[in-house]
């Protein structure tokens, strides 16, 4: 406790940025959820007119693929979420103060999490059709650039000569987390770049991005928990 | 304190597991709630139009019970979801560590909880048609299946070894967790090839287990409990 | 601390009975959130259609004010589920302990409080129609009498031999609440009956009601704190 | 501990503080994120048959602009949620108990909170016609009156006397929150008579407010912290 100020501070401290992980937390999990509402049952009666000779179990399913896009926006944005929630979870093992510009800049970076299901739906129903498959692709591209620069702003403002970190996050930790922010934004402008060249390509270059980080993350909070337990 | 690591360990410990079952718990509870969104108000006018003479109380009756399906995906998923917060809270009671891999393996979890209200309407709506009322319970009988693979892992994973469980889970209560959720995975197959013999039977088998593990849930709660409290 | 069992065990309780009150504070705020889904924005084409002569502001408010079902619908959803929320906050103030069967009888309390904007939405739109209106005043008069159930079951479980409560809840308290929860089920009933008198009747009561309760909650709430004060 | 009451009573009022807080960030996280939902994704369909000769991307494009008043809608509520959340948490590292009337007093604003994006949608939507504008931004600036004066309500009921302050919370701070709630109600009076001289003049009085409140809330919080520290 006496390491990072009186034991009063240090709780004020904790209080506070204990409810920010939890405001936090409450937009990743409704965010997470939502698109669920996108997925549509498709009713018997439209699958009779539909389906013709075959009908039945057959229509359902050629129902449910024709919404392919649907699903595969419903997935990729649940765990780009998911991704970007455990990627926040880690830099609040190192912060433990805020202040009113952080409580901010956190909301812009809330405001990207929640738009993400948006841009996704997007891309998943433009990914066919040549001309407006380039401009769903370039928002998509776009919305993960912002989403990146919003995660460096969060955590140069908290880390801007420790600002806002904890005595126990180890200068090893924070530069294992500084080494990987610093790749974000250019391979995001590169995501966006590709948007003009393949659509199929952009999108599958930010998958492979999250797939990246939720990897690499899982090295950087190694290291993070050990600059941690040795003090 | 002591018998898990140093104090300073054990904390920031319980404060990510504690981050981890908020932002589950806003998932479950987000998740329990939105179904209630596809229920339909009857509008006066269209009772007006289809009641014809008896009209009134009798057609605003009648028009919510032809939304019956509707009821019952909403009462199954809501008892369903409850008994899988329960099973998720009765693990968090022995497991005391996260790591990167498990923060995963609860996300597969919960995309499967977030899915739920999906595959339970779609079986709801389509009970009635011979052909596509199989295809609905198949999918539905899937989503359960992948349900109980998904906790298995999030537990397998945990306890191989104890990994991420506390000093006070007791071998006892710990066998007692595996052997029923060995049952899981071959009792769902079982729904799922359900399916295909007959729909009610699928649903109801589903709904039989359902009600199983909230029963056995209990002793092997209880269990947990005294294996904590012996310490 | 010692005044209930073991640091160790009463640790364990409380974040337990936390993780419930996190879990049912969710399903509260989300459903005190999602009436406002139903409101909705008259759009400028249709106004300018159906307004004629006087046209805009008039337009404007005018259909606003057709919506005034729903607004009403909005306001006693939000202030019942608040009412309620403060009534769950109140009984776990003396509640210091979960089980099995309590989770799921506070489930089952959840379900109710889930559904309570379905039945108000309902009266709120059938108001007006002689024979719909009393079907719609007694599906909404049988929810606050399952509601009334679910809390009576819920506290009865509890404090039954003072099952799961705290050292700390005076007898004072307990009996308190037991006085004004043995009120709640035959003034619902009262409730209901009203729906087959009069639709204005039934729902003024079920509001007079929901004011009685949260003005008697201050003096029982402040017998809760006197007692946790007194030891 | 011993600096406000007993540590057993200042434990209960934390905890009941705490409950209040979790509750709110939940409400306030559901009605930050909802708006999102209103964003629509044009389908390639409607795009082919209205883009005509240029077709595609420029048809996407133009789809979306088209809907601007919602984008805008999305982020104003955003904002100024977020602005009111920050508030909120300020207000509370002065707080540190509850009773029964301030439950229901910050259910008062949260009521509002939730309301937010009905009427923003709206005045995005009415902006343009000369007349419904009037009407919509009188509805826009009487929703952030009531804010103000929910605000107002909450603070006074607190502050009064002390009443539900903690004892670190020190004079300064208090006359600080007291001076900048004093301008809050006359300034929203003064975007309220915007609405009928100007629709875009009321609608960026309450942008400018809602930046002021968040810049001036830096310093507020500044002296709130130097409080709490320097006891």
């Amino acid at each position: 406790m006496k390491a990072h100020g009186t034991g009063t501070e240090a709780d004020a401290d904790e209080k506070e940025t204990g409810r920010l992980e939890a405001f936090s937390d409450g937009v990743f999990a409704i965010a997470i959820t939502l698109l669920v509402l996108d997925l549509k049952v498709p009713k018997p009666a439209e699958l009779a007119s539909a389906a013709g000779a075959d009908g039945g179990g057959g229509g359902l399913l050629a129902a449910l693929l024709a919404q392919w896009p649907t699903f595969l926006a419903y997935l990729t944005s649940f765990f780009t979420i998911l991704v970007m929630w455990v990627n926040h979870h880690t830099l609040f093992s190192l912060i433990r103060r805020t202040d009113h510009v952080f409580l901010y800049l956190n909301g812009l970076l809330l405001l990207f999490v929640t738009f993400v299901p948006f841009p996704t739906a997007l891309v998943a129903a433009h990914m066919g059709s040549p001309r407006s498959g380039t401009a769903a692709a370039a928002i998509y591209g776009g919305t993960y650039l912002g989403l990146a620069v919003a995660f460096n702003l969060l955590w140069r403002y908290a880390s801007r000569g420790r600002r806002l970190l904890g005595r126990r996050a180890s200068a090893a930790a924070v530069s294992a987390i500084d080494r990987s922010y610093r790749v974000g934004i250019p391979a995001y402008l590169v995501v966006l770049a590709l948007a003009f060249v393949s659509v199929p390509a952009c999108v599958g270059a930010s998958l492979a991005l999250a797939i990246f980080f939720s990897v690499t993350g899982a090295g950087k909070r190694s290291q993070v928990r050990a600059s941690t337990d040795s003090v």
